[in-house]
């Protein structure tokens, strides 16, 4: 993470939250009254962002507030553990509370269900990714959950990565050929060539043109196995489209080098953490 | 919401996903080529976004590109119909899809859920309101969806509403009268006084100091009906905690007046729209 | 006030009167030579900013430079009293000097405007608040001087507080009936409804329809009364419109709730005060 | 005035005046309702900022509105008189009013004030300046302003001009010559060297020392007097301190070459411009 | 190239070179006079930027400026050629001038050399690229030139590419194997692993680590013909260190598929362009 | 040097360079692992830029890197030479260091340049300065290496310096004197009015209207010498245009007061520095 971007983006989150100042606690607290907090797991969780987000909230808006306790991240953990532990200016733990929640709830959130689909491939050796179906504004920190659970990243936006998708072929003719020819003799010999496929002739044509990785996009577990098959080792092999937890170790059966799960970053329920007040 | 605001957001999300270029387009697309795409609704859903949100996200891209319909926000559409279509620059349409997609798929999701939520108070005159447990940066526009779909807003932020919680009360030694009194005489006249109660002590204590709006906080049924007849149109109250669909009419028909709910923004699932593309 | 809007603030009017750099500083200093300085008051005033707006002035410069006193907000003091006293680098002292003294000289000249008011309405249990008659740009800066003077603050801006004024009526077709009830309907719970008044018909529609804030604009003191006798503590009561420091008591005198004055912050003359160099 | 610094100026303006949206406007009007208002002096005064700054709000509100009118920028007017009208849709209208109020009411203030001084000295070869005295955040279009009513600027921050105090000489150990001969070494020739002198040795000192430009600041008639005499042409004189509308034709006698003064900037009263709906 | 970035970017650099506004121009034009301005080559050059970056200065100064004719990117021109002609008001014009004048010598200059290189090893298959020592500020833009000219880009920053260089193999104890083991098991499977070697036992690791890209740097011709019949096509091969015009095709002939080459964007003279007037 | 730009622009470079993440770094480097790097002079330089610009590349990145040692600006270094010496965490100081090097192999380069163009005019009373063809984006920094090598500033930009240049003229119909006479009535009495000139018609015209400071640009020996005799001391005389090393000396022989050089920014070679590891 880039702690240039990752400031700028926690003292936006927190203006959003605060506006021009958080008219309940300067009315009712003394500035330089003290007290301490603590985030409980109210469930289950993996956990990620502690070190990294929760406290930096908590340093931009106040350098007087002390960071107690972080839990690390990508531990797994019960519920009534506690996760994070802050003391200082009263003033500054209620007004960084919600944004500081809000953040590692989801990212929690996150990493939680990551854990999981990694759980159901356990004994592959398959990878599993994350896609650009993000958060807007959240794409780093959301990134960040993932591979803090134990899986890797896909690439990170259009300008560090080659994929070229069921439209972009159609756009040019519907030849693979054609596209990969372009796309190899401009873009940085630094980053693959991946396209989406369909059926088995796409496949083929991939191969025909030396495509460094495949995506097979919601194909059925025959096709994906036949496609492997053909692939043979000659490219990276990436499963994609609408995997779910009950469909993950199936697909990585088949053989697939890689899994990209959109749901890990789109669909994570927030999980449950509270701030509790140590008088 | 605000123009300044939407468009500095919507050009923060961009860069996130273009980052200094779209490689692929770049080396496969001439500039000039046109295009046309639809965003389809693949389940059904309560729309929101079309005409502001994805609409703003294709115009800052480039002015070239026509916005050819938008769906109305409120909305309830089924599967297979067409939300949005555009047409352009084949190279703006497909550097705009992921990011219109994002936004559009998690407001549209939000207000699926306020409807939802709705349909199981329908016939009683309570309102449901929202919290601010939003996405980080996302405020104004899940809230814009909350309203969209028929719910009203909560306060903002910190800046522009006064609710008195639990720490803020411990914080004072556990007199919700100073708290009150320090507030009122503090902040803008314009602006309720509202206290976070979770039992029925404290909502006797706030009768007593006049507070506007009296918040009950996961409260059992039994005790909110007593808490309702105490309080005999003295004051708005607003039931709060953990409300889910199962429990939302129970609740309402305890003759709270309100029913703020967490999960409309921060665990509503995203909604599944693509877009097609058409040649 | 939230900090980051304030630094952020700070630096920008920094910039605006540093440049690309303090040509004759630089000529002339070396770095390291120190120096002490003080801001004395050269009339009488009541006194705000030294400890939040002129230390950040000097503390965002140069962390080198030390806060050595601050008078506190609020204190009325008299010609001659030593209001701030900093030492550090002559060079970033001898940078910061202007802004400083231009954002207090302006500040406590509010403060100094808004306690005269008060002193007016001494003994009477009125309410004296701000308008958004604020300089562009230094709006928090500004109701934060009213409020340490001892007045409070009205709505901070458009979307924290619901005014509806007789251009909002006139083009609902002069119904306050239709403008209350579509703003009831769709503000937050948690804000007042407010309406302009100019003659007692509207008083009584307002009335009919629960406004919570009724404000009386230039309205001769006779009417004022007969308003203030008519609404009879159902709803607050606010005056408004060309108040000054002759008129603001009998105003009060005629029962209203609060008076909202512009002139607080579009008028009051800037108070003088120099910064002097120790040796 | 840079293009680029005033609408970014002016898009802050906005965005403090309005926050997340304007509750009350959004709430009563449709989108599509369109009106018509005049900005209408209340007072005499001399205009400024109708075309580039009043007009500059509502378009970068709304590209739909359209300004119909604007008074020429030095122009003085009497009551009664429209000095903009503007048409478009109500919503933007209405959002634009106060700030561009806020704006112009203050900028007309500012060249009432410098037109009224630039009366006082009427038949006499003197020019009059502002100073570094603005209102932070506002200099550009403060000293816009004054050179508007026919003012001249004087230096615009510390990057851009050369003037050496009392404070400056004084850590050089009270030797103008040094301090000069330091900033003449350093500083581009394109810049004029001007020292301030409290009496005449320092007058002499200057002359000693090839200074373009001589402040006399504080000192009595006579003692301006002498020094001009003393000078007689070989640098500009500029008397500065404290000017008033009472004084400055008295100082301008003397036969300096310029007066700079404060309160044109930081004491100019606001005017009265209301805006009126046209139905 | 992002347009967002890049109008963000002439945006600031007008601003750098305007200040608050052209003092000389605003005082000697009025606002409405006309002129035509042309960019003259005035040596032989590789042309790029006059569509995409000239024309945006003037466009985003004033959009009453016409762009006439541009010069496409990467065509060969002599001197006295015309590569840009503007219309539009005289004040926007001289005001942009600088600017794109300073911008489109340094691109130019960049593409010429990158031209210049490409003609050394005209008939040889070896690709090559620019690196990381770009002007600060300015790499979107450099990179854009390279290419422009028909060479290719390497990685773009740190993010979307890995290069584990001599430094980083340093601190892992010597061992290839360890940091290119770590870097495969977290980076993105999109990128390609390259790492940096000065002699043949490192190439061999490399290759025994299934490296995807070998860079030879600062190698003797010798020492790189051997590296290339030792990798014998295993892994893409990178010459890297001081390249010159006189040995770059030495270089070429060695077999590498890759050079290089930092001087493309560090060292690359300026050329000579100028604007004239056209009355 | 004003901090605050400088700390934007770097942290703005940081983040051009860095992306959203080091990702090899990250990869391979524990947080913790700690370093130390010198930078070291691989030819002959003037050095300019480690203590302000180095250092604070460093200490933006991590507040835990140490600056150890920094060589002063101005001075003279021969090959081998340690220019700075930093030691902390391994992963900020691999982060930082293409940046730095980027910026002060720049910066230093124009030193030695301007130090070559001082050593050419030795004992000659003449001026060197820089002039506006800087680097978009680097004019800061730029006219600081310039100034910190013994060199002056010229104007910084088009707000702080009046220069009426043959197109100003051209648009103006040919007349000098209206030109001048429109700047001097509007632009701030500190600034010195320049004129550029082609013959010598041109300066007997500025002759006689009191032209501060004339311009010879692009004239022959002979007609520079002309020029002097018949300036005779009653203005600035700047010569201008296509200045090298070769010409300067005979150019300030001339009598010249000053000789603004634009290659000294736009064609000064970058000098070679490395960043070397101490284990």
């Amino acid at each position: 993470m880039d702690k240039f971007i990752l400031e700028e983006q926690i003292r936006r989150f927190l203006i959003e939250d605060i506006g021009h100042g958080d008219i309940t606690t300067d009315a009712i607290f003394p500035a330089d009254q003290e007290g301490r907090g603590v985030f409980v797991a109210r469930e289950p969780m993996v956990v990620v962002g502690m070190d990294q987000v929760a406290a930096t909230v908590f340093k931009l808006l106040d350098e007087k507030v002390r960071i107690v306790k972080t839990v690390q991240d990508g531990k797994r953990v019960d519920t009534g553990e506690v996760l994070f532990e802050i003391a200082g200016p009263v003033v500054s733990l209620l007004q960084g509370e919600r944004v500081a929640l809000n953040l590692v709830q989801r990212l929690c959130g996150i990493a939680t269900l990551t854990a999981a689909f990694l759980k159901q491939v356990k004994g592959l050796s398959v990878i599993l990714t994350d896609t650009r179906k993000t958060t807007p504004g959240l794409r780093m920190l959301e990134k960040y959950a993932v591979k803090a659970a134990g899986a890797t990243n896909h690439r990170y936006n259009l300008s560090d990565g080659v994929l070229i998708k069921d439209n972009h072929i159609a756009a040019c003719g519907w030849s693979i050929k054609d596209a990969v020819r372009l796309a190899r003799s401009k873009v940085p010999h630094t980053v693959r060539i991946e396209v989406e496929t369909e059926k088995l002739e796409q496949v083929q044509e991939c191969l025909d043109n030396n495509v460094d990785i495949i995506m097979l996009d919601n194909m059925t577990l025959d096709t994906m196995r036949e496609a492997v098959t053909l692939i043979n080792g000659r490219a990276l092999v990436e499963a994609s489209g609408g995997v779910t937890l009950k469909t993950v170790r199936k697909i990585a059966q088949s053989g697939v080098d890689l899994i990209s799960i959109g749901c890990l970053t789109h669909s994570a329920p927030s999980v449950d953490i509270s701030m509790d007040w140590q008088q």
